[in-house]
């Protein structure tokens, strides 16, 4: 059989976008451990959750066995304002590279939002409005998952609550206006409009905050307004499940073609895309149908699966929040000020880091200097200007590519582009002057912070 | 027959992809008026406008018989990096709005340009490269143009140079560093690297610029520098060629699903868009076989169509570029400083101003607070933020929907939805602040303005 030319860019129609999310959970073996209420250190139920979170999605969170979990019509229609997304055959920078590699990218870069977020977005709105909340609360740091949240707001007309790193809040002003056009109300954090808010600033006058910060504030807020609870980009099995619409999708579309990737790579902050990316691939591995090679890509300044523990932690910083097993670098670590991108959590999901450790999948650190050379590059070849983030993945994609080059290796190489780089153009810029550094935290700095991880029954 | 559900987006396939641009001159009874020599009055052939423009591309702005041009493969390949763009029905819109109508827009921004733009800047790169040139020089405003520029030439390998109205420079460093990203050159205009730069510098020491004068410039130094000619985004006959893909691809998409448009509206500065959308459809009204009507969108603040003089004038500030018949509010004509987005331009398309002069074509002018609204409202409800350009044809489209809801009538309207407003979020944060104004030239302004037209002969 004459093997069908691969378009640019395989577009599903409508009526092949997925119907249910792929839960991966159901495949493994060794299930993510579940949250812990941090007084007490007993396993988090439906009910000890149901203060913070809506009720459907809690049902996700803790369904470790459905493999298969139905999207609503109402989610798919709003889907299709912007999915399927194309997943992109990257012909010129094959070309350009030289390389036997055939290298495929899913670009989740093509709405508003900017990025994949809007997956999840819409679906914990979706379900805090079918259970007659008034609105969401929720933490943003580059500004990716709030815009996604107000969008998905606006569209089902639920307020939006948004507490934005400062710094992000002062340096990135564009984005929040993003989010206001959207109609979210976006408070720079901390602040003083909550408790732990005001209790970090006393602690840490001038503080520009973190992403650890903002949550417990987001917190904090949803559980003191009635009507209101929190919800969050990432991290959560729930935002993995949402997110699987990405590996579906992908692997719809390289059905289609009778494609099979041999390397699945990611960036990896909190997990969302990279979980999305290789969820049903991953099932496969699981079940022992198919082997892929799934590579995580996290920042050299930011190395929870390189460089972190294994260990039970606080989500956030300030330690309102359920304990979650994860690799963590510890709920105080910040990176260092020059780290330009996102992807600057500390910890990761409970289900990368299961899969992580039971050696189902890599994770490689890379320094931003490097990033932003591939960044450029794609942009330049392939015109898409991507995301600090994303540009992780790229990274990878491209040393793949040239290995294969030396090797003569005909690798098929699938990698996630989360989104684009609008809002980095300072970030960019910086880069182009040469004036970018790299940070890699030294191992006693990872120490101290390991040092502070809290105490958990049966943790050492 | 049933009719089949048309999806939200519609998609062609790359094999659908337009094989050839659709020249509408070919089907104008009254062709648009010749370029003039501003020096002699003498119509500007071939030869003469080879030391500013690429042949091959003189020979596409000097055609006005051949109805359909191939599009080079190399071109056809470029695109497919980013088209076909889709087709989108505004199912959400039109619920929202309660209005029979149906709405369906074309969106030209999901590429790093954010705009059409790039439909034409690729073409102008590849006929400049075919030429063996070194490189080629432009003017940008808002930046879309000169980013869809840089990004053309980087995939080619091109030098490119852009001057960009001072103001913009400053005030949107965020496209410039775009434009750096993608390799590009981007002087401030004007400048002291050009004589009629330092000249208009002499003569309006602390002037912010403006289009016509980078025009000025970057015509100066594409004729001075050996390797390089001079290439425009929008106005001249060979862009609007260019851009016809987007009415072409428009046309296919609804001929699949047996839509025809009864209003078709598009946002026009110097006419790229517009023109690009309506030309099969006008060459269907033109030969007599189908009627449609197309409004034109511009700012009340620059209202070339509905307020200006149909005349030769200079295309430039500094008068060095040659002579055209248009609708002009006369070279020196200067939008008031609070006016946000782009549709700056002092003069329209010769092609669409003939259009409009015969009777062809409606035009409206709206004021941009009305349009800003119409651009919060669209980005909520359909989710995509558009370019305060692109939403003086949502504001259209929008009222003429709303009259479709008064009258009962269902009527099937088409816009076109250039870019996305990612580089125009201090215009959003001024009208979400309550902070932007309207501006509305006087009579008197205009006339002033119109004395200063040149003395053409037979013009009166």
């Amino acid at each position: 059989m004459a093997a069908e030319k691969i378009p640019y860019k395989i577009y599903l129609s409508e009526d092949e976008l997925p119907r249910t999310w792929y839960n991966v959970r159901a495949d493994m073996k060794t299930k993510p451990a579940p949250l812990l209420n941090p007084a007490t250190g007993a396993p988090m139920g439906y009910d000890d959750l149901r203060p913070v979170f809506c009720d459907e999605l809690i049902r996700q969170e803790l369904d470790n066995d459905t493999r298969e979990i139905p999207i609503p019509t109402e989610i798919r229609d709003f889907y299709k304002m912007y999915r399927p997304a194309p997943l992109v055959r990257a012909y010129c920078l094959e070309e350009r590279l030289g390389t036997p590699a055939k290298i495929y990218y899913k670009f989740e870069g093509n709405n508003t939002s900017g990025s994949h977020k809007l997956n999840s977005a819409i679906a914990q709105a979706y379900y805090a409005k079918q259970q007659g909340l008034k609105g969401v609360t929720t933490e943003t740091g580059a500004g990716q998952w709030g815009t996604a949240l107000s969008m998905a707001c606006a569209y089902l007309g639920l307020d939006c609550k948004v507490y934005m790193v400062k710094v992000s809040y002062e340096q990135k002003p564009f984005r929040r206006e993003v989010m206001r056009v959207y109609g979210a109300s976006v408070t720079p954090s901390p602040s003083e409009t909550t408790e732990v808010g005001r209790k970090i600033l006393a602690e840490h006058p001038g503080t520009t905050g973190s992403l650890g910060c903002a949550i417990s504030e987001a917190v904090e807020a949803a559980t003191k307004t009635p009507g209101y609870r929190y919800v969050l980009g990432s991290v959560l099995n729930q935002v993995l499940l949402h997110q699987s619409v990405i590996g579906c999708e992908a692997k719809t579309a390289l059905d289609k073609y009778g494609v099979k990737p041999d390397i699945i790579i990611g960036c990896a902050g909190g997990g969302s895309n990279l979980g999305g990316l290789i969820s049903p691939f991953m099932g496969e591995k699981l079940r022992g149908e198919r082997d892929y090679r799934f590579i995580a890509v996290e920042p050299a300044s930011c190395p929870s699966l390189t460089r972190g523990r294994f260990a039970y932690d606080f989500c956030d910083t300030g330690a309102v929040c359920p304990l979650a097993k994860m690799y963590t670098l510890g709920s105080n670590f910040i990176p260092s000020a020059n780290h330009a991108g996102g992807l600057r959590y500390h910890g990761m999901s409970p289900v990368l880091s299961q899969l992580y450790h039971d050696g189902y999948m890599e994770a490689v650190s890379v320094e931003q200097t490097r990033v932003f050379e591939a960044a450029e590059q794609f942009a330049r070849i392939e015109g898409i200007l991507p995301a600090p983030e994303s540009s992780h993945a790229i990274r990878v994609a491209i040393d793949e590519a040239l290995r294969c080059k030396e090797t003569g290796e005909e690798k098929t190489i699938l990698f996630g582009l989360t989104g684009t780089g609008y809002f980095d153009m300072v970030a960019y810029e910086k880069f182009h002057d040469g004036k970018m550094t790299d940070y890699i935290p030294s191992d006693e700095e990872l120490q101290a912070s390991f040092a502070r991880l809290p105490k958990v029954p049966g943790q050492a």
